[in-house]
């Protein structure tokens, strides 16, 4: 039971993360795309497998310890989807050399030609993705920019092909937005790998993904997988964009009553933004959720509580409108479970998810891991 | 050296470290007050070391599992400076069965009693201080308030005495105002011991601290000890409080370059927010200093760089006035350190410090922890 867990501790609905899971795979196949999802968010094994219906198959990852750890169980057909620098090549290599199908992105001619006299000089192969920038928000290259075909020639037979990140999708205020966020994405990558092939050039894979533009993209003509990584468990910001509803909402925060205020209505609990992370995801939003909207232990809303404001140890519980909380109705010893702003944020503060699955029984506990 | 180094990765500079620490211990030496440092930033056995001159003496706490660390590693006088809640007291108990003389805070009457009822059906001690409201920011009953004098009456002989943190300190204009925060958080514990003394109760420790009010409070009178923490590395919300200069920030995320985005100015490298935390605690400072002040790999601030922005493994770095970077100036694979907002936010990112002191060669690797 979940009050046998020492608080704070991070809990994980089995339930929900199996439906979010199936929803967005069953999308994808219906669609005749494969779906290469991101253990970014993740970083387990159990929910890994989950995301992909029980059969192994490609997946995304963030930094090469998720490449190796992720490797080590099993996944041999890896996208490293942050930019290569030189002194990673190595490392990406005897994950090759080990039997792992890596494959690496960048989007400037000084990596690629990094990449390409690594690859020439120790013969392995780490099949590279030009990153395109189809949304004008961080990196990657413009799908008509002189420059791609430049990296196109300097890669030779390194290319794979073309990758975008549609991450601008999250500034959404409606779902139509994020409708023409997917379809910009998806225009400007097949555009990209159009003229790469133009120019003699093969650019097999064409890969997008976000987690609104995967789950409400109208089209994936000319792409050839998607990657998506918050769909697993969800979040706040999701569900303020309306790509999920607060109930979909897999992770969250086991906290602890310790105190009142009581003058100022609030409850203080022992889930600080230690355990929730420092992420403030939803001030952007229609709606701010603070540090999270407040759960009782089975998971349910409690009227508009939400962590108002957060330290290192301590959350600060207050209502939305203002209304001051009683503290008899939250005694100290009172456990609540808050949902995130940001699972991947939150997902990082923690080793390990107590597993449950609608209800406050603990059926696991799965591993997760940090770091690079 | 730095450039072995696997990025992104948390570097310390011992020399700053040791300089830090000098100058609040010699501060309180002088003005005959106890020093009992926090370690909820460092994490550190070298760190907790340093900051105690070598020998050892009591420590502050965040965390259970802390006290149990640190205890393993020979500190046996410890504060856990966090409200207990009755589901901590077994845990608690433990470490004082082993030896250690465990403290515990707490603000209300229903935590007064648990602990009361634990401690005499468990025959164990645990000393335990009473949470004061100097501040208005967050837990502690008001010195004045009538519950202070019952709180005491229930715990009996439990009673140690009273603590306060003056958390508001952090957000003062001015020196002037950090001593303004020091005085009302010296004389709203000195009175709320006072008053339990008149009451007839014990009240033998009394606890203060903030890294603001121990380095600015022109007096310690009737105070016992002072706690603090973020001192031993300073962090840039230390820097806008005119508590350090930018130059004693012991802390810093080292990254490297991955790419840029010449039409934007934009340099990006690998250093995001899942290595430099999503605190931006300088947006309500006079200089928001984005997500950290950039600096080469010796620790020097190149101009006005900052990372404007960051996604999960991504930072992207622009200049705060606006000028457009050249990508020439930073080619991929050149490494920068980052000067945090935060150090107790970005230490948590992270599993060990790699040190220098004031040059690139790495010194020594020192392990920190995570985790409750």
């Amino acid at each position: 039971m979940l009050d046998a867990v020492e608080t704070p501790a991070l809990v994980l609905d089995r339930a929900k993360v199996e439906r979010n899971c199936a929803r967005l795979r069953d999308r994808l196949a219906a669609m005749g795309v494969t779906s290469r999802p991101h253990l970014k968010t993740a970083k387990s094994l159990e929910v890994a497998r989950i995301a992909q219906g029980g059969k192994p198959g490609p997946i995304t990852v963030s930094t090469l310890k998720e490449a190796e750890w992720f490797f080590e169980r099993g996944f041999d057909d890896i996208l490293y989807a942050v930019g290569i620098t030189p002194s990673k090549l190595q490392r990406a290599a005897a994950l090759e050399r080990a039997g792992c199908r890596l494959g690496v992105i960048l989007d400037g001619v000084q990596a690629a030609r990094a990449l390409r006299d690594f690859v020439q000089a120790e013969c392995v192969r780490l099949p590279a993705l030009i990153e395109i920038d189809t949304d004008d928000h961080r990196a990657g290259v413009r799908p008509g920019a002189a420059g791609l075909l430049e990296i196109g020639a300097i890669l030779g037979n390194t290319l794979d092909g073309v990758m975008t990140h549609a991450g601008n999708s999250y500034t959404s205020k409606s779902v139509s937005e994020i409708r023409g966020w997917a379809t910009r994405e998806r225009e400007g990558v097949v555009h990209a790998a159009s003229r790469l092939r133009s120019a003699g050039h093969e650019a097999r894979v064409v890969s997008v993904g976000s987690t609104p533009t995967a789950l409400f993209g109208d089209s994936f003509e000319g792409v050839t997988e998607v990657r998506a990584g918050v769909y697993m468990f969800f979040d706040l910001v999701m569900a303020g964009l309306g790509v999920c509803e607060t109930g979909d909402i897999a992770l969250s925060v086991l906290a602890t009553v310790i105190g009142h205020q009581a003058e100022k209505g609030w409850v203080i609990t022992d889930g600080g933004w230690m355990a929730l992370s420092r992420d403030r995801g939803t001030a952007a939003q229609a709606v701010d959720q603070g540090y999270g909207v407040v759960c009782d232990a089975s998971g349910h809303p409690v009227d508009d509580l939400i962590v108002a404001d957060a330290n290192q140890e301590h959350g600060v519980v207050a209502s939305r409108s203002g209304r001051l909380l009683d503290p008899v109705q939250f005694p100290v010893g009172t456990l609540l479970r808050i949902l995130p702003n940001h699972a991947c944020a939150t997902g990082a503060q923690h080793g390990a998810y107590h597993v449950v699955a609608g209800s406050p029984v603990v059926e696991a506990r799965w591993e997760r891991f940090n770091g690079w």
